[in-house]
């Protein structure tokens, strides 16, 4: 999501100047590729595409055919990766070496009015929760069901979009909100009359909050970094000469925090990654007790090992069980080495990445699994007749190169 | 080092406007601390301090004193950051509850003339090359050898310092040169006429180097991530539309390659981190092939394990032995999840940092030994005579709080 709110603001620039933009969305990957579904760019009519869809290789081509594709509505395009496809006119193949099969949907965003996929960025923009969206990647029932129509669930209420007046309106709903209880992209194949229907379910997640106490010049460079990976930051210190705006001028919020108060950030904590940084012994006891008991998602405190087991048990004495401490990560910090204050900000924010994404760190060369998630999964037995109705309801709807 | 070359820039330009600078310098650690010995910060008169010497906790005290410390002369001070001492008038303590001492040496830069330390690191920045240099913190041998007394190695062979006129230089610039070959800092203690000495040997590294074959937009925030750890990076590509320099306003070098040439950039990745990226089959086993011929130090290769697999059977085919598989990284980066640019930039970077620190990238919650590399060591049998030596020499030595 956080590579989607700087799209989400080309986007609405366009249409406050009256204008449409063509989205490209990376529906469905078929082995490898840099990208997953989900990953968006978008070609306004004059200005610079933003966003990526693939590791730089397709996004020309892109940029180049997606207003000509969308002319007579959406489409979808597939893409080879594969060398064996090199120079074949069937696929559209780059050559990559990559063997793998990018299947990208095409839609042309209106310059006003309703627009479920708006709807839903400003929502999770907005409100910073998570946002559910249904799209249509293949049909096999002719008319009954547009490739890219839409169902959405943002804060997990309202519903609305184009699929609200389907007859699967109700279970696609359903199935809306187990999406964003799972907090993962899934696919789903749904029977429609004689036909079925292709559904890309996807969880759109709130942009990362990190909350950092302690505003000393080594956090400097963690809100510059932090940035860069287009995170929401807030710094919060006690001493006033130190959490000032222009010392840190990429944060978001520059907080001076009132050290009486240890719980007067539980709801900026609730659902952040959190680093304790504050390098005094009595600021970081305090603070890391009000986040122990604000269900942070993550907590990091710096420092010697020694050093945090003894502010542990300070605050055990004052406040009995710690609810947080299943997710209190110290020494802060993947094992990089290297002691400046850039070098120790990258290795707290991979971690951060690592932990909230389910990954130990550690070199890819050691991993067994796979280097991504799983994609978006087909939820239904994947019978041989659906696997032939896939490929059909595919070639129906892809445009021939 | 990367972190001295700011620092020697404002160095350099105090020396232009004809003023002198206070450097402190951490020489001596005991305990936990942020910063290791060879931490360095600059008090110039009037701007602001460069530099730092611990997480933020000493900065502001040493940016206070550090020109009256030195009226007299070079000073060495101690720094606790121990809970026990706080209050304590004996030692200057901050409360931190690291339980380290950070021992500080004070001294003036002169505003013109030779001086060792500017020699060294101008030879680091310039030649690329490391340099070694030697540095009297102790000495129970009055008036022979004075606090900051210096011997240095640039380039591995000019030598020069004060303590070039010592009876010790011939050993101490043997000692220089195994510094220079470890590659690491480390403490010496010399017998000195009826006392000793004790010498900060510093290993002082030149500017990381990476450079980066593929100048696709996911090489973007690579450049500008690299660079605020303050990399020297280099881009290469042989599409010239790619390889532009208003594409990477923060690359120290932008190049278009000539795929004709697979080893032109020898000198170029000899003792570098490379990351080859061009999305492209073919010119990734250009690149990759003329790297593993060039003594880098860390090669990663992007894209999934079997695509490089096939990459370098077909090298190996053309090219038999590839000398630099030991160093090869694939699928490039550790294992932090996330697909954008941004994230895998962060991958790859973290791994390479992890790599040449011969750390292994997981969680530092997990890691049993000293979280950073063990201290410069004190290269001598530590009897109790030396242990004592060493105390009234800190206590000769040390400004009086």
């Amino acid at each position: 999501m956080s590579c989607l709110i700087p799209l989400l603001d080309v986007l609405l620039a366009e249409r406050n100047a009256g204008r449409e933009a063509v989205l490209a969305t990376v529906v469905k990957v078929d082995g490898s590729a840099y990208r997953r579904p989900g990953a968006r760019m978008l070609v306004s009519r004059f200005g610079r595409p933003e966003g990526t869809i693939s590791g730089g290789c397709l996004e020309a081509e892109v940029a180049r055919k997606a207003w000509w594709l969308t002319e007579a509505g959406p489409a979808l395009r597939s893409y080879s990766t594969s060398e064996a496809d090199e120079g074949s006119e069937e696929a559209l193949s780059f050559g990559l070496g990559c063997n793998g099969k990018v299947h990208v949907l095409f839609e042309r965003l209106p310059a006003s009015g309703p627009c479920a996929l708006i709807t839903a960025l400003l929502g999770v923009r907005d409100t910073q929760q998570p946002a559910a969206i249904a799209t249509v990647i293949a049909s096999s029932a002719d008319g009954s069901h547009r490739l890219g129509d839409r169902l959405l669930l943002v804060s997990g209420q309202s519903a609305e979009g184009e699929l609200l007046q389907s007859a699967l309106a109700e279970q696609i709903r359903i199935d809306l909100q187990q999406t964003l209880v799972r907090g993962k992209s899934s696919r789903y194949l749904y029977p429609n009359g004689t036909g079925k229907i292709e559904v890309l379910m996807e969880y759109l997640p709130p942009v990362r909050r990190l909350v950092v106490f302690g505003a000393g010049h080594d956090a400097q460079p963690l809100v510059r970094m932090a940035k860069l990976l287009g995170w929401h930051v807030t710094i919060i210190d006690g001493r006033s000469h130190f959490a000032r705006a222009e010392r840190f001028p990429d944060a978001d919020q520059v907080l001076v925090g009132d050290v009486e108060q240890p719980f007067a950030y539980r709801e900026l904590v609730r659902g952040a990654a959190v680093a304790v940084m504050t390098h005094s012994l009595v600021q970081d006891a305090h603070w890391l007790q009000g986040v122990l008991h604000s269900e942070p998602c993550y907590v990091g405190q710096l420092g010697p090992r020694e050093r945090t087991e003894r502010l542990l048990a300070g605050i055990h004495e004052q406040q009995g069980e710690l609810p947080g401490l299943a997710c209190l990560h110290y020494p802060i910090g993947l094992d990089l080495g290297g002691d400046t204050p850039e070098s120790v900000a990258m290795a707290m924010l991979a971690e951060i990445q690592a932990v909230l994404n389910g990954r130990n760190g550690g070199s890819l060369r050691f991993r067994s699994a796979s280097i991504h998630d799983s994609d978006p999964v087909l939820i239904a037995s994947e019978t041989e007749t659906e696997i032939a109705f896939a490929a059909e309801a595919y070639r129906r709807f892809a445009v021939q190169p």
